[in-house]
């Protein structure tokens, strides 16, 4: 848990909040996010990145609520997006498009030109056919986009299959094997400046070691395409460190991951860009969820509260581990249980077989470690409103998105 | 593929109309759905039913667009909601509040009284701390509630294991074995009337085996509360039949699913009420999507178009099949690929080596038997707007849902 939570005399605080407090006003579920936790991990990569020349481009696909937006900008954050309602995003919180980078296998042209008439940084590219359109839409624009491609280094990430992402049987990036041909055969591209090289082998990774042999073939790459004539001047690393989900779990360092990195990077003279997402904003965030039943069914128990697969998908989608901790301590024991939400699914469960407190109905907990692709990836399925959003910073704490309403699930039709 | 839909000179129609029309006009990812696709489902149903006292409830949840449900309200279904907000929904679209069963392990206590205030027919019960909870609240409102329990008869449905939900080890229904001794216990709760019984085993069920066996033993169990004393006097069976995802799939036919049931509740003098969901809308919908590049990464060939898991996420999260047709058939022979969207993670996929059209970018596809479970589990992942939805009737066609736009994405924050 990180040290923006802790428990005072029964009660857990996040800052100088009880989130019993907040869950009451606000009702449930509810997510929360500490401010001080997202800071504090910003400043270890800023920090750790020291007088290599660098940029931080936040991964808006963790979590894009505007004021986490406008707060990472504020603090000189850049940012990472895959769509145009990111780059839309990004503005709206007074982000500047000059900070941007656009990644992603499947940008239209409508976003490709949306992205060249703000301004953005730069394009990762995936594609030879996406080169060929952002050269075309460019020289519309009499501009010329800044490149990097997007290289598939065939290193096994050892994540979730589905967000391991730098295998060459994956639908990413461009092998390493031949991406030197391709730099080669867009010289004839002139409104694209091929000045960098990038990578992304996955997300949510815990050793270090796949990633830093990744940035080790890159910045050999970006040496040979320098010799080949190329004006290499930066190298994106994709994400940042993963985080510890389960007790016990140890994450790699920030300080230590990026010094490592800027190491591999030394002398090069390259701009290291880094992408982290999840490591500035999971363990920021819980998600408060109220008991409304228990159950038990043969030798199962089964703890029922009201939020769900809509609200954090994770479990479901990924078989994600989050911890439940009560935001109380009851001392009335521990219960080995399945916690579950009003879904009508089966693979509607937040945590399965868990020891957690012996709660009772009405009582409150917090789903852990949940500020990165929690709200994110919320839907409306069984037509539940999506949950408020929270931000604490000390003893205040201000509502950053309304919770929906029924009249919000048939807005168009 | 459903009769609605049709090569005609190698263009695909849905009923009159080119899908190819309505992708140039409403812009892609697009949901279209048959209006006589639907009202023949439910015409089958109706039929089978005969003289059987009986109601077809139709599963909200499946795709609760406000016009289908006042289609399918117009022509004499019912409603089976799991939340407030399908209530919201059913009412909003003109279903009367009368024709409503209120299923779900989650049910708040707003919820309830929600429901109690507007008049449903009754409740599919999960928990004797829910019969407590209804009791109270209908005790408050000088009411009485009409009650099923939800029977989990431990018979195993033989499907995807996040849909299957009659086995003990779920948290659906309460235990065959100690359901008697609820409606003992229940008997103390003045403002229930426990009149019904109800079992759910799952979805996507192709072998009605199964499901007969579930219904042989409720109507047993009703014969049995009928002699204590419970004036028993409807069986809710809970889903409809599966349908066919895969060439060559075959599902039971609605006549003779439904028929044999009414066999099983011959003479019994109870009202059926079934809870069609995924077989009524299914087979009648399609997710129309573009296709914007093409892509070899070592040996696998990947299509890249710009429908995502954020518009259906049925492969990434069951790993479900789905059906994949041009709009337009290009004879230029055919390639096995990856059908994969732009989110950034290898799970985004809609289908895996497929053997498709030869497609080139910009030609356009249909992503078939999407009609249930696709539009209700969208989501604002990667910051997409949520596609348009579009009803076809005849030689027209209508937007019973807009896209959403990029201000969408951000309001309430």
């Amino acid at each position: 848990m990180d040290s923006a939570y802790r428990y005072e005399q029964d009660t857990l605080y996040c800052e100088q909040v009880a989130l019993a407090d907040v869950a009451s006003r606000e009702g449930t579920p509810c997510y929360v996010y500490s401010k001080s936790a997202i800071l504090r991990r910003l400043r270890a990569y800023q920090e750790a990145f020291g007088s290599t020349p660098h940029a931080i481009c936040y991964a808006v696909k963790a979590n894009g609520n505007l004021s986490l937006l406008r707060l990472l900008a504020e603090e000189g954050a850049g940012f990472d997006i895959v769509s145009g309602g990111e780059l839309f995003r990004v503005l709206k919180a007074g982000g500047k498009a000059s900070s941007v980078v656009f990644s992603g296998v499947g940008k239209t042209a409508d976003e490709i030109a949306y992205a060249l008439d703000q301004g953005i940084y730069g394009f990762n590219c995936e594609s030879e056919g996406e080169l060929a359109l952002i050269d075309t839409l460019a020289e519309r624009r009499g501009v010329t986009a800044r490149v990097a491609v997007r290289v598939n280094p065939d290193v096994d990430a050892a994540t979730h299959p589905y967000i391991s992402t730098g295998l060459r049987e994956h639908k990413f990036g461009i092998d390493i094997a031949e991406v030197e041909a391709v730099y080669e055969r867009a010289r004839a591209l002139k409104h694209l400046s091929m000045e960098g090289v990038s990578c992304h082998i996955g997300s949510q990774i815990l050793d270090p070691a796949p990633m830093l042999e990744a940035a080790g073939r890159l910045v050999a790459l970006a040496q040979r395409l320098r010799e080949k004539g190329f004006d290499i001047r930066h190298l994106d690393l994709g994400g940042g460190v993963g985080v510890p989900y389960r007790p016990g779990e140890s994450s790699p360092s920030i300080t230590e991951f990026v010094t490592a990195l800027c190491a591999l990077a030394e002398g090069s003279g390259l701009r290291v860009l880094l992408e982290p997402g999840r490591s500035l904003v999971a363990e920021a965030g819980m998600l408060l969820t109220r008991v409304l039943y228990r159950k038990r069914n043969g030798k199962k128990e089964f703890v029922i509260v009201d939020a769900s697969m809509t609200d954090l998908i994770r479990p479901a989608l990924y078989g994600a581990y989050h911890g439940i901790l009560p935001l109380r301590r009851a001392h009335r024991g521990v219960i080995r249980a399945d916690v579950v939400g009003p879904v009508c699914e089966t693979g509607d469960f937040l945590a399965r077989g868990r020891e957690i407190d012996n709660v009772l109905p009405g009582d409150l907990l917090a789903v852990c470690t949940a500020g990165a692709y929690g709200f994110a990836q919320a839907s409306n399925y069984n037509a539940r409103p999506r949950p408020v959003e929270v931000l604490i910073d000390g003893d205040n704490y201000s509502v950053i998105r309304t919770r929906e309403s029924y009249d919000d699930l048939v807005r168009g039709e």
